[in-house]
């Protein structure tokens, strides 16, 4: 299967079953933008659950932060994405489309894509100039340099200007890091691959503040965690890499910046970024606000600027991760059938409950059966319409672990099975063992 | 205690503990936009969390989405925002303040507030214009017209370009719902009272598609539904009431509209709205995206276009009600003390473990609580610094409602003392009993 082919049959699976829908749709779209549907944003929500939960609720030296999108602008003077956060801009003089210069190569021999078919002019380039890619507008009425506002195009520096207001309210000492999760904007020239680059997307991120001469221990643990994080949500471990920055693709903040890449259908790509940012931040901000944002340890007495120790995760390239890895082809039972082998743990749905026949009672114990899974905060989904085959391969694509299906049996001796989406192996248990049965396999 | 003192002790208290901060203060800070710290960001966690498990998770006729905030321009001309969604304003000409022309009655008896004291000169007003309080910014490198777009000025138009998306992909039947939690943006022109007008703010808002004439029956059984939830967060009743629009206040879209208002310090203000919003939203999108719209009724072979009852509840706003509401100041054992009585269900930490002494192997059992008590889900922190007394004075403006004391007893018997934050009453309970004691009291 050609790396484009899995792509749409993703993007088709994921508007069929409610995972994505194009933003705007009716409307032609919005350019590289997407809407989470139903499905979409339960997992969504568990990776994001399970995210705060093993870097926020489970520690006791990270606070939660959430910023607001809309900083002041010299923070992004400070932050230095004013002046270099740009990507080089050219536009073909010939169809007026504009590219990003350090990816032409990439891009069909450095003619335009927007060629027809048959011809073969190469493309004609002007000059290139720098573009800022953050979304600009104005806070009042008055639309003027004054006014201008961005759109933040990264969450940590939310957690660098609240460095002191959470230190100081939560009374931590350093080490200790400042986690957010939240939505962040960039005006990608080229944006594409579906939910893997957008204008829109969501960022969990930690900054994690420590005494300088310790950053480098304290790097290589948070690598070694992030890793362990991706693998407990059931990424397939040999499409996991660490590359490591050369000297040429440092960031200017940055002292060492390791990637944690996934093998995506269009490549391996950046997954998660961990990065020693030193003190850059914090003393910018120093510069630019004319505040102390030295901290004070109110034992020893030490005084210092802290390093930074990041770890920056995007939410939809998990979402997209996960998809994409649990996606597969395959026949069972003679005949085709599409599943989503997600982790029970991320999946939106954790059981699907059917009645084996429209009658007997059978719906109503059913519909009680999800109704009590939901009650006791188990995702189920009840469902009586078609054949049990039918509804077996809507909750394969869909995702689900667990079908559970109500038969004569159930209304005898109170049991039910159990079909296991990947094994397709079937067992019966007493009904009101259910709830243990499936709590059990999502630890 | 007048209303001004009241909000400004709030704020003081929400930096205090951590639970909002003035956003990019060291800036001197974003015009009324506002970041939530270490506690307030669970706080409000809790209220999204017990609102979408209520909401969604507890039902099957409700389905979540998760539109983006960027949508496509013409969204916002169907919904009648870039013709419609303005302010009048007015600019002061000797001043240069501008104000909103229909609340300067509100104001100063129309008289500029920024007038020096003393000085009474009435301010003299330029002719009223139109200005809309949507954001704009421009998607790709040209910032020209056919670039424009907006940030959403409310989540709801989300839910209604999805409507057939999420219906086709849920096999939902009319009547169902579409709910979403998100962020909004409107460029106010007066904004204020801490996070209760915000440029910046956080929507949950629920569209619900129901056959026209069963209109004014759900909107009923959603007026009713809506009003409990804000009970069951503890919100006292008696600062709870209903205000229904009158023919003149109806906005262009809306058959009938209620306001569900709460007694802030400054006055009665809208904490929710629901509203028939009639077929107009999805009229609207059908003539302006040249889409089908309709329902059709796969049983029965009905078609029509539903009519929308709408909840929307703004999370910051809640946040708010739940800190005003739970502020008290009192006298206990001889002391002042500051209390926020939050009802444990949305209390960011459930439980505090002191060690009575820092000696004895009182830490060590102590922290072993806490961390056990955060394996099992259940928010828990960790003091061991200063006397029992003011770690209890800390707990209590943190809204925290149990202290837990490890003591002597506690390396003899296993048993440890829960102090009730409200009645002040102590028991004493095996400590292995802890989790299964708190879980009880947050159903």
């Amino acid at each position: 299967m050609s790396s484009s082919d899995t792509m749409e049959k993703l993007v088709s699976l994921a508007k069929r079953r409610g995972y994505v829908f194009q933003s705007s749709e009716i409307y032609g779209g919005t350019g590289s933008v997407w809407d989470y549907g139903p499905l979409g944003i339960e997992l969504k929500r568990n990776v994001k659950e399970l995210w705060w939960s093993r870097m926020v609720h489970q520690r006791d030296d990270v606070e939660g932060l959430d910023a607001a999108i809309l900083m002041h602008p010299r923070v992004w003077e400070a932050s230095g994405h004013v002046e270099g956060f740009t990507d080089p801009l050219v536009e073909c003089k010939a169809c007026k489309k504009r590219f990003r210069q350090d990816t032409l190569a990439d891009q069909a021999c450095g003619r335009k894509p927007s060629v027809t078919p048959g011809e073969d002019a190469a493309c004609e380039l002007g000059e290139p100039r720098l573009f800022n890619l953050m979304f600009r507008t104005f806070m009042g009425p008055v639309e003027d340099a004054a006014h201008t506002i961005y759109l933040r195009p990264e969450t940590a520096q939310g957690s660098y200007v609240n460095f002191l207001n959470v230190q100081t309210a939560a009374r931590q000492k350093v080490p200790f890091g400042i986690a957010q999760i939240g939505k962040a904007f960039r005006n990608e020239i080229t944006p594409g691959n579906f939910i893997f680059r957008t204008r829109e997307f969501e960022q969990a991120e930690m900054q994690f503040f420590v005494e300088p001469g310790t950053d480098d221990e304290w790097f290589d643990r948070w690598l070694e965690e992030r890793m362990a994080w991706h693998l407990s949500l059931g990424i397939r471990e040999d499409r996991l890499r660490i590359h490591e920055h050369g000297p040429g693709e440092l960031a200017h903040y940055a002292k060492k910046a390791v990637d944690i890449e996934y093998l995506f259908p269009f490549g391996w790509k950046e997954l998660e970024g961990v990065h020693n940012r030193t003190d850059f931040d914090l003393r910018r901000h120093e510069e630019f606000s004319g505040k102390r944002l030295q901290y004070i340890d109110s034992g020893g007495g030490k005084r210092f600027l802290p390093y930074v120790v990041e770890t920056a995760v995007g939410v939809d390239r998990t979402v997209l991760v996960l998809l994409t890895d649990a996606y597969r082809e395959e026949e069972v039972e003679g005949e085709e059938r599409v599943v989503l082998g997600l982790h029970p743990r991320v999946a939106p749905i954790k059981a699907a409950i059917f009645p084996l026949v429209k009658k007997d009672g059978l719906p109503e114990i059913a519909a009680r059966l999800a109704r009590e899974l939901r009650e006791a905060a188990i995702p189920s989904f009840y469902d009586e319409s078609g054949s049990i085959g039918r509804r077996y391969r809507r909750q394969d694509e869909a995702g689900t672990p667990w079908c559970v299906t109500v038969d004569g049996q159930t209304a005898e001796d109170g049991t039910v099975t159990i079909r296991d989406r990947d094994s397709l192996e079937q067992v019966r248990i007493d009904a009101s063992h259910l709830e243990g049965w499936i709590r059990e396999r999502l630890r």
